[in-house]
Order: C-alpha cells, then structure tokens, then sequence
C-alpha cells in the first residue's frame, strides 16, 4: 500500500494513494486503525503534508565508507569508521513535506548540501527483537534529505543548527508498505533535472535490520518512530532556486526547492 | 498553577493540583484550551505520569563551569568550555515519572550517573524571540534526571544508550507555572535519603533568556517542546536499590528508584 498525509479542511488526515487518486481514511493507520471514507480526490490536487510525525526521529548518521571517506578527505582528515551502530537523533521542527521550500538562513555558509536518504517507520512496539525478526515491526518505507550546513555542522558543538534548522528535514511524499528491499535499494540524486549520483543500500556499513535490532536491545521502538538510514557519496553544495530530488526505488521522488533567505 | 499529567479509567489526563488534591480538566491546557471537570482525588493516590510528552526534547548538555572541569578532571583532561549555546537532544523513549524505576541494562558499566535539572516547558509557538521576551514563551517548569552511563556516553559515537537507554530520562512531578526564576534557583540532589550537593542556575554559562532567544534564531519552538538546562557538579555513582532525589526550589522533588537488570 501506499499511504499519504494530506491537508483537509478539517485538519491533517491519512490517506490511501490508489493510481492517481488519494482515498481519505479516518484513524491513524500507523499508530492504531483506520477506516477508508467516501472522499476521495486527486492526488495532484492534495496538499500532502510530512507522512508521520515522529515520537522519536532517529538518524544513522555515518553509514556509508564512501562517504564518510570523502567527507574526510575534503576536510583533509583520514576517514574515521564507525564500528558500532550508534543512532543520532534529528529534530521534529525542522521535518518539510515534499515540495515545500528548504529555507535557508541568511547567515548560512556556502557548504548547504543534501543528503538523499532511505526512511524506515517503525509499525509496531518492540524491544529485543532479533535481526531476522527486525522487519516484522517496519510500517514501511519513505524518503528523506539530511540538509546539512556543514561549517555549523563541524563548528557547533551539537547538530541543532547544522541539521535542525526549520525546513532541513524534507520527509516523503508518502510512505510505502510493501515491495521496498531497504537492504536492497538505489537512492538517485538529481539536482535542477540533472542526475548527479546514486548509490546502493546494500552499501551500508550497519543495515536496517542490524540497526533494528540493536537499539532495540537498550530501547523501546513506537509506532511512528523513524530512522533515518545515512547517505552515501559526496554532496554537492545548493544554491538559491536549485530544485534537489531524491529518487528511491520503488518509493517515488522527494522534491524540494531551495530558498536562501535575504 | 502546579499542572500534572495522571491516569485515568479512560487514560492520560491534565490536572490542576491544589492543595492535596487533583482537579481533572479535559483539553490540553499547554497546547490548547482545557475545562475544569468535576473529578477530583487525593494527590496521594493519583498515578502522575510525565507531565509533558514533547515534540522535541532539547537539553542544553554542558553549560556549568564546575561540572565541565570536574568531569574532564575525571578523565584526566582539560576542560573545553563551550563558546556557544548549542543545544542537543535526548529521546521520549527514555522518559519516565516521578516514582517510576530508572531500570539499567544488565551490561551498563558502574558509571551509572544522575543529573538532576531544571526543564523549561514552552508554552506557545515562537521564532525570533529576544531575551527580554523569551520567557513569555514559557508554560512553565519541571524537574529532569539526565542519568548517564558514563562508558557508553564516551565511546559510542552517540548519546543514543549513554543517555538515552529506556528509562534513563525521569520528568516530573509537575509543572509549576508561577513562582520559579529560572536564572535563580537552587537544585538539590539527595541520594538514599542523604544530602549530596547542590547549585544554583545564576551559575549557568547560557541562562534559560539566552538558550531560548538563540535557539529561536534557527528554529522554531513549539508548546511542549522542553529544554533541559544541564547540570552543576560532579555527580556520584548509583547503584540497585539506589533511591535518588532532584529537588528544585518552588517545584518539589522528583524521585526515582534504580533497578539494575540481572
């Protein structure tokens, strides 16, 4: 299935995507159940809005050895892998919908880069679970773009504005239930129509089952809680009146423009 | 106003504490509008939960002099103070209420470490506030336990289990909305029962104005969202069956058990 959140008039509601229509639901079809309405629209009429608002937005981070080396390497440093699966978290204030503007502060440096990702939801309650077993409590699967300034990001002492700015977290379009392989995938990036990288999930250094499973061992996982899964490459910067999409398989394409504010 | 959160037959509710007993309201009095019901009950039989569930839990970490130079004593390096008020974040699934186990996984290491906090609760949505204004942004106040397994803290590469293992974040009692001056008042820890040591928030390197004002340069603040304010001194070791108290002026006391898992 594949599930939208979208602006009615009386508020925010879940929606089913069917083709080229959006069938409203009432209920929360993540955190509880739901049950299909009479309305229905076009989908390029709805207003989506982010997909889920996390309990808890967590963030892999540092996943990827091409990245974290060429990352390194533009800073002049040797690459520092990570040997264990340490999740980071990320900031609800800054979560955008798909097609909504990345509004970048004024006093912002030059180095504002995306970062094109795969977004895990977490379905159902669930502590020690084993990694064969971790899937079992996905929802499903949706996209999301890291916007990192990266002078903040390296001289601040935390990630709250090198990350966490409002609008540095666009998240969807939608979420997709079945038919994703997020060990198995490929992220495109496409900056202004132009294709600029891709890179594989199976490339990750800790996948998404690994991941599941071990923060589950020290934490309760709720339904609505996403991860973020970390990229891969090395991102170019964006300009004022850029357009960044991100393109997973089998997910669909996350866009957003860039707006420098004055 | 001294606010809770408590259980009900027909699950969480907001009340209204006056003298030794509750005073259910329907609505949400941080993020909306509430009514006094006619339920009432003794204080000493209401099961309290976290007085608040935010959308983003932001604690400003290391921001007192004497914490940052004893700790760093303790691992025998310089102290690095910080030159900004960079804020980070911890993680609802650690949250826990007054009274309510802090239960420690069976393979944390003997640094198992309270800090006992003051937390802003914000009250109403805010962007590009000064200091002078900030604190009108403000609901109201609580008492945070930002337990810390020291080992974990220092290497892993997050704060995920370190800070943010479940139950590792007690909140509570209430929050009082009157009467606190959060750039002046004393927090206390007692440990079994036994004095331990104490400080006063006119110590902060960023007070509770300066957190909020800057913040609010790069994000927007939401009602509920709470901001943990960082700890004095250098904290002691708990152990099982440990029972530890944060008192702060014109709040009360938030206690919490230890429980080690076997």
């Amino acid at each position: 299935m594949k599930w939208c959140r979208f602006q009615t008039a009386d508020g925010p509601s879940y929606g089913i995507i069917e083709g080229d229509n959006v069938i409203q639901v009432s209920g929360d079809p993540i955190r509880g159940t739901y049950e299909r309405t009479s309305n229905s629209q076009p989908l390029s009429d709805a207003r989506l809005l982010v997909p889920v608002i996390p309990p808890t937005f967590y963030a892999a981070g540092i996943n990827f050895r091409e990245h974290v080396a060429e990352m390194a390497a533009k800073r002049g440093e040797e690459p520092q892998y990570p040997d264990a699966a340490d999740v980071g978290y990320r900031a609800n204030n800054a979560l955008v919908a798909d097609g909504e503007a990345i509004v970048v502060p004024s006093d912002a440096h030059e180095q504002l880069q995306y970062e094109g990702e795969l977004v895990v939801i977490i379905g159902k309650q669930c502590r020690n679970v084993s990694e064969e077993e971790a899937l079992d409590y996905v929802f499903g699967y949706t996209i999301g773009n890291d916007v990192s300034e990266r002078h903040w990001q390296r001289n601040d002492r935390t990630m709250w504005r090198g990350k966490n700015a409002d609008t540095f977290k666009p998240m969807g379009p939608w979420i997709v239930t079945d038919g994703v392989d997020p060990e198995d995938c490929e992220v495109r990036i496409v900056l202004n129509g132009k294709f600029i990288s891709k890179y594989n999930m199976s490339g990750a250094i800790f996948g998404v089952k690994h991941y599941i499973s071990r923060m589950s061992k020290y934490l309760t996982l709720y339904p609505g809680d996403v991860i973020w899964m970390g990229t891969d490459g090395a991102p170019e910067n964006m300009k004022h009146g850029d357009v960044i999409n991100i393109e997973v398989d089998g997910i669909g394409t996350l866009s957003n423009p860039v707006v420098w504010e004055k």
